[in-house]
């Protein structure tokens, strides 16, 4: 049973990226959980260990391993059943731990595409939760970059790759920003009115940053992101899309 | 002249706010230069100050003063002319202070609803820019509702209370974030198809929180609002609508 349930978003890839509010959370705990996500994400493991030591926390240290998504069924049955099978680790993982708070490092931000607050509401009883906000990796490209995310006092639409793709430039847009995108679908857009700014491993040692017209850059992100995703096993990127 | 200009986003209220990048930036600038904007904002300089003394930087502190727009302008030349004012006053403020990096503590994070990088594009010869990411009025927001920003892989809108009064409900959109909104314009909408979760000095000791059916809570919003403002001088407020 957790009583205390404390979400501390640790940004996107440097220790530097931790609030002083979220080291001092990671002191405070009793236990943290930790993912073990594979051998392909070693290096994030590491990150979250390089956090946990420049905390100096003295947590009790639990892992638990993220179950696979049953492919057979629908796609909300697969998802609402995986977030049970993983809150039902997360207690697992807990068996016998010193009382008091538990605490979770979450990727960035807990509120932006992440299942963590999901699946903390599939816990019973109920804990208390407590959310400590972390860099995203839209603050995290807007910074390498050195740009503003919006222009004066306009809109912006934070979407997911899937979405550019299946719907096309949002009508009305002037700044996109685009997530969760494994297939590059800025290529399905006319790129003759838009500049991208792309990044991938965003505040990591391994930072890569693209910027220009999307008609002059498009096809050396799409070979850059394809060698990295081989070098490294893995990648994460994000772009910001403006008319 | 400045070389290195380092924007260091400081989060919305608490020094708990600030990344360990933000804190150690402060600690390796030579000069850190601080609005002072008028009395009613004595709060927030407060703020900044606990900021630079849980930094411990020993950078020379020099202060400028905020030009006011001429309202004669049209508004586009206003806001420019404005822009080039302050340039000009931080480099008048920079008069025989030390070499090296001068750094700026921007509210939230540099890229949203700020002109501090537009200000900084200003100055000539044009200096190295360094941005350090904050935790914004956003992730404050999220974070002290415990909630997530997005739907399911959802899109997400940022948008202006002008805006949403000029413009309405922002089509096929299902989660809506508006900010710089003096006039709580979610009064204009049918409240009957709308959740929202309200904050206002979000991250500080002030803060307050609403949440529920916009038609249950938006008087309510409108009242606690309005007698927060006479309280303190002034108001800083946020907040999120999902469909
Ligand atoms: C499951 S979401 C998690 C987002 C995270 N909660 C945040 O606040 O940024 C994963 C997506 O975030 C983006 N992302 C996360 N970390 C990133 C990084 N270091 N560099 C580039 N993109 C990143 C990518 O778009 C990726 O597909
Ligand atoms: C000029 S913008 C600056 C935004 C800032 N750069 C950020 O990242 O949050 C000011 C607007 O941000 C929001 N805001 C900033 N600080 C806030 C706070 N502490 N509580 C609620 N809203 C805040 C309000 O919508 C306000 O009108």
């Amino acid at each position: 049973m957790i009583e205390d349930l404390w979400l501390v978003g640790i940004g996107t890839g440097s220790p530097g990226h931790v609030t002083l509010d979220g080291m001092q959370a990671l002191r405070d705990a009793a236990v943290i959980l930790l993912p073990w996500k594979g051998a392909a994400k070693d290096d994030l493991l590491a990150l979250r260990r390089s956090i946990l030591a420049a905390a100096g926390t003295r947590a009790e240290i639990r892992c638990f391993d993220y179950p696979e998504r049953d492919p057979a069924l629908p796609y909300q049955t697969r998802v609402a059943d995986w977030h049970d099978e993983i809150a039902r680790r997360w207690s697992a993982a807990l068996d016998g731990a010193p009382e008091g708070p538990v605490a979770l490092l979450v990727w960035g931000d807990p509120a932006l595409y992440d299942s963590t607050l999901r699946i903390a509401e599939r816990l019973r009883p109920r804990p208390a939760l407590r959310v400590i906000p972390g860099i995203t990796a839209i603050q995290a490209l807007t910074a390498a970059h050195a740009i503003p995310l919006n222009r004066v006092d306009g809109p912006v639409k934070i979407t997911t790759g899937r979405r550019l793709r299946e719907h096309g430039w949002p009508a009305g847009e002037e700044s996109v920003v685009v997530m969760l995108d494994g297939a590059c679908s800025f290529t399905a857009l006319d790129p003759h009115e838009l500049h991208i700014w792309w990044g991938a491993y965003l505040g990591s040692p391994s930072q890569i940053l693209r910027a220009g017209k999307l008609a002059d850059v498009a096809g050396d992100i799409v070979t850059t992101r394809a060698e990295a995703r081989a070098r490294h096993g893995w990648i994460m990127d994000t772009y910001l899309l403006r008319r």
